[in-house]
């Protein structure tokens, strides 16, 4: 397991080598060789940095950079949004693992990803990449993959930091984010990562964050990255991301990728000479550039071949534990031997399993769902046809007619559709959520005349499931499952693999009903985050809008039962959960248990409630176990810009076992103190009614008042209470100036000395 | 008529005056000498502000800031939210002219109002004082009260300039709000009275607007107020906004009310003798003060006592036209002769009628609703009960029982309800849009047993009719109708009055569906505008959530049909629209002709239709009439935060002449030529993809680029145009310093010139 040192100018040999290059040698650390490693220089060697994050992309032609010819062969994982549904961050472990395995073979040093970006929006061109629109599962499943990629020896770069939520003008334009809705859903992934897994490095996006670039924002970059979360890596461009090179060195970004053929490395020894820009940036990034690759180095290139089938098996296994089966009515699936079959759709033949762009991977082998069903149902009982992917009117009849002539003669339709990979890309989003007029067509065909009917799904991004919901018996979301899917969705239909997949992201009745729909994706070089907080099931369950799925759910084939479910507070603002999940049902299955917190009303807005914790546990028929969750301080917080610190209202919360977001099986009430005993000190600008209410200020201001008044003149003042509330909202040193009250600057004062004195309440 | 000069500082006289003075002197005309008064200096009187505004609120007591004891009385007019639902131009001139009278009877200079802040939510407490949820109405209404105020020689302060659209804190919250919505929504309606009906003065808000406040705003109060608007009046402060007196009078804060005792003016003398701050400063607010004073003195005080009964019947009539019918099934309404009623709510006996704050008017009288009943139908047809207004479960039933057998033995049962007065205030803003319980169980009560039931509602804000709407037949919004609303319901009632108030705010279903529901009222110091310009209407619509009733709903007792909608396109960018109205019942009747437009797509998010014209017509029984509407290039046009401009997606436009936002009657097509002409001119900085798909520089780049490629090369180039598709969004400066790309800087620059030497396409 590499993770870089506490601090890397600690690292003494790295630093000696470094500081006694000339400038221009240490310069030469600071962008990239080509598009895809580093400058070698002087006791210095170069290193490869490659895409990330579900399979390794390693161009074999040094100057084939955008992907002309195939990439060298790698087993393609399931991408993001599937391993994001499997809800099982051991799995995510595993699969980091054999990508450390493939990288090494490959001879890449650093493996661009996780990709922990949250899908503020389900049009994210890039959504087949991201795990969830929640960051706790973000941040756990990248932390996972970290640690298995990065105990093989090869270096992570988690990705896109930060507020990076959408393909459209992605270069420029400007994330308009609030720092609240930044600390508490665009940010806790990546913290999660760096704190818990150390991970080599951090890629900075293209976009900029309320105005500043990502690569040129210190804030972003050195306070909160380094000071605070105090991470110890070096940071990287996008590649393509740096505007001002020097600009961005001083923020805190070591190394620019792809390079700039020694343009920009001119630009930081300018500013250098000029006296623009300080040495100590050169060396310090110039330190962890060397740093990253000392630690991502492996011997004389270990290129001994990684074990393909072996990949492929846990590939295979990976798409089973990521497909969530969304509606299973009258017992469809599983399909029961010696069914009659109608496999119908193109998809099946040609499995849609990744996504366009940087992350597209040449893989090793590809299991294709109508073979593998055949093998699992035997060639007589699966028929075929293709139902769609011609363009012609009559043409799309005869398909569709060859399709309802198989699905009337069969006992079970199982309909492939989706989206197509050239409308899901890096690079550009997505405008609607429709499947294919000619996918939605061949559903409504086939359901109106088969026995029962099956929809398998393949889509990076969600889509909708109208108007054809209702009229089918089952569903599977199969998103992109990466190259073992056909596999994998074969297991599931036959029930040799038991679903286990949930929601990691809400499915809406309709794009208007999203949270961003108003404001994504921005115009005029913004894009203004008006939902705050409220991101996908956040949203759905604060407004109660409904969902046709909620973020969480998944059915299996067996029942899970909950009991016990218990809430200890061991300590301040701290919670232990136990309860005890049972496979009511006789057949083995994995269950994915969900912890959420309901906050009290308090001075911000919060969601209804937030995933907090959970747990993927397997069982068998009749087995039970008790779990134990804790959750710390942070599962009770919002953060609060005034105090720049994580706050905890003091109040009953609410801890609810869910099944889904939307769907909750039991809940239990504690009580935190929180921050009860801070009240934030009076000052001039406090409000009327915050000086009035004071428990020590109030009563000796309004004794002050009344002192010198004559008895009607108190009567008087007694009768205005009502009207005092229109004042309330004042400030205190505007009201003290009224005409009539005239309170004096120094009395106010001397209140506010006395209330340091006072004893707190 | 008075209005201020082209530029006051042309006032010759006045400017003479000021300059004459010392600068204790004229720095005394900055400040209030006392609550509602301005300093009497050296050849300059004083003169009297006071609120408004739907009646004139002076306070005999000089030391009676607060309002302890009553204020003079005066004609309560309707409230902003009743005057906006009249639609109704010269009623509010009307109104405006009598408010002018009763000004100068009660020696008051300047009448602070209109109120033109939009209604951002339902909930803001102060909505009972605004016109409406759209900036058209705000503006043409408001334009028209000033017009009828200034009529009579007393100035108006059109308020709360700016983005003052809730109460919650509202002395400190900063109104978090981009451009284009300011431009688009929040700001119209001032400009439109500013330019329109030049009001004497303009009265800044408490808040703050994205982090400055409206006191300090240089941008708001002389950038866009002054130098765009062409505003020569006097800007004053609302009472209490001020928070830095030097800075506030920078921006263009010329009077600061109320006085502060000399505080505030001692800082700007000390200013100006540390040199701080210019003495042009002071002297152009001076000035302005002065000209203000100057334009609305009126000799000796003209005391004339104002018609009392005459203002009562406009009263009565204003309130007429506000009152909108919202439902009407079964022909309930309006009563007919010899119909027996029971009138059930305390309210029938103690109209709820205005708002609490600073615009709280004491009444010359109080029209009864129950008592004009009687009148009209005659006391043995009408029995009373007040239904609720107890405390005590016992006593509650009692009161519902009583009501009850009063409904049962009814033709028609009239349930008074609302909110109170104490509920809708200046100062602190609703948390739910609900009835009282008390209320609700009444309605509910009678409509269980009630032949037909009649609810007339009286609230200032907004209230759900849930859920009881589909139980009863007949709906009146009689929101707080002013000092004579007791009448005008009574004469709506029983078609003495033939309804024609329209909706100028959506009625909701429920909280949840508003646009700002998310992010009301804000919180630690900010209000995130994440709605942007989707307000009311705006967004139902766009979003297509549905409300219980829309923006522009109303019903009459006769029916009007809509024949001949034609629009020219006379000149670029401006168009005509031609229509015929026609009363097709039997009783005359006035209808809102309302026409909305709806854009194209283009660069920037556009509401679904937004209102743009709007006449209200008064028709005999079938009599008809043809109307003609100007439409000029602001109707079709967004705000450019690019190029800080106007600016008309080219495409075609759809007119639409609307029952409401949401139902359309008629449609018509127009094309416009907008900036079709403008393309933003190249820089390094633009996307690849408009650098290749420029009609100039894109041939001219690829030539350049493939002019030294091999055969080879320049397949492997096509091949790649696929690829080209992620890289389209980068800007050219970076994609160009790519590896293997590597455009030199002074190629695009030759390529950047050529495009400005070629002509225009």
């Amino acid at each position: 397991m590499i993770a870089p040192a506490p601090s890397s100018e600690k690292n003494e040999v790295v630093t000696k080598v470094v500081k006694d290059l000339r400038l221009e040698d240490k310069t030469a650390l600071l962008s990239g060789r080509d598009f895809w490693s580093t400058a070698e220089v002087n006791g210095v060697p170069s290193m490869v940095l490659t895409d990330g994050p579900h399979g390794v992309r390693r161009q074999a032609g040094e100057a084939d950079n955008l992907g002309i010819h195939g990439s060298l062969p790698a087993t393609c994982f399931p991408p993001g949004t599937a391993l994001g549904s499997s809800w099982d961050q051991e799995l995510a472990e595993e699969v980091g693992q054999a990508l450390g395995r493939e990288a090494r073979h490959l001879g890449v040093n650093v493996l661009l990803g996780p990709a922990v970006n949250i899908k503020r929006s389900p049009l994210c061109g890039r959504n087949f990449e991201y795990f969830s629109e929640d960051p706790l599962i973000s941040g756990v499943l990248g932390a996972a993959w970290v640690r298995g990629v990065q105990s093989q020896g090869v270096g992570t770069s988690v990705k896109h930091f930060a507020a990076n939520n959408q393909e459209t003008d992605r270069m420029r334009i400007s994330s308009d984010v609030d720092e609240r809705t930044l600390r508490e859903i665009y940010f806790p992934a990546f913290e999660r990562v760096v704190q818990e897994s150390k991970p080599t490095a951090v890629m900075c996006s293209y976009n900029r964050i309320n105005g500043t670039y990502a690569s040129e924002n210190t804030w972003l970059l050195t306070d909160v990255l380094r000071k605070e979360w105090g991470f110890t890596g070096a940071v990287l461009s996008d590649w393509g991301a740096v505007s001002n090179r020097v600009a961005a060195l001083k923020a805190g970004l070591d190394l620019e990728m792809p390079g700039s053929d020694g343009t920009t490395t001119a630009e930081i020894i300018s500013a250098v000479k000029d006296g623009s820009l300080d040495t100590s940036f050169v060396d310090a990034s110039a330190i962890r550039v060397a740093a990253l690759q000392q630690l991502t180095a492996f011997e004389g290139g270990d290129t001994s071949a990684f074990d393909v089938d072996a990949h492929h098996a846990l590939a295979r296994r990976a798409a089973g534990g990521s497909i969530v089966l969304l509606r299973n009515e009258n017992g469809t699936l599983p399909l029961q031997p010696g069914t009659r079959v109608a496999v119908l759709g193109e998809f099946a033949e040609k499995p849609r399993y990744q996504g366009g762009g940087s992350s597209h991977i040449n893989p090793t082998r590809i299991d294709i769902p109508l073979e593998e069903l055949r093998k699992n149902l035997g060639e007589d009982h699966v028929h075929y046809a293709p139902g769609y992917g011609v363009t012609g009117t009559e043409a799309s009849s005869l398909l569709l007619e060859e399709a309802t002539d198989l699905a009337r003669r069969a006992d079970v339709s199982i309909v492939f559709v989706g989206l197509d990979e050239k409308e899901e890309s890096e690079g550009f989003d997505r405008t609607n959520l429709d499947l294919p007029a000619d996918h939605v067509a061949l559903i409504e065909a086939v359901a109106a005349v088969s026995n029962r009917t099956v929809v398998v799904l393949s889509n990076g991004g969600v889509v909708t499931l109208e108007p054809w919901h209702d009229d089918v018996d089952a569903i599977l979301e199969g998103w992109a499952l990466g190259q073992a899917g056909g596999g994998a969705l074969a297991d599931v239909l036959t029930g040799r693999t038991n679903p286990s997949g949930r929601l990691a992201e809400t499915i809406p009745f309709r794009l208007n009903d999203t949270a961003s729909f108003i404001n994504f994706p921005g115009e005029a070089g913004h894009v203004r985050y008006g939902e705050g907080a409220l991101v996908g099931y956040r949203y759905h369950e604060t407004v109660d809008v409904p969902a046709r799925y909620p973020f969480g759910h998944g059915l299996s084939y067996t029942t899970f039962t909950y009991s016990d479910l218990s809430v200890d507070v061991p300590g301040t603002d701290h919670a232990t959960v136990h309860l005890t999940v049972t496979n009511a049902g006789d057949r083995a299955g994995a269950d994915v248990v969900q912890i959420y917190v309901a906050a009290p009303k308090g001075p911000v807005r919060k969601p209804l409630r937030e995933l907090r914790a959970f747990q993927k546990v397997t069982l068998e028929p009749g087995e039970s176990r008790t779990l134990a969750f804790e959750l710390d301080r942070r599962a009770f917080a919002h953060y609060d810009i005034t105090d720049s610190r994580w706050a905890v209202t003091p109040g009953e919360y609410s801890i609810e076992l869910g099944r889904s977001s939307h769907d909750i099986a039991a809940r239990s009430a504690i009580s935190l103190e929180g921050d009860a005993g801070r009240t934030a000190p009076l000052s001039l600008t406090s409000t009327v009614e915050e000086w009035f209410t004071h428990p020590v200020a109030g009563p000796l201001l309004i004794e002050g008042m009344t002192a010198s008044m004559t008895e009607e003149q108190r009567e008087a003042a007694e009768a205005m209470q009502d009207g005092l509330k229109m004042v309330y909202s004042m400030p205190m040193d505007q009201f003290a100036k009224f005409p009539g009250v005239t309170i004096p600057q120094e009395a106010l004062e001397q209140l506010i000395h006395a209330t340091r004195e006072a004893p707190v309440g």
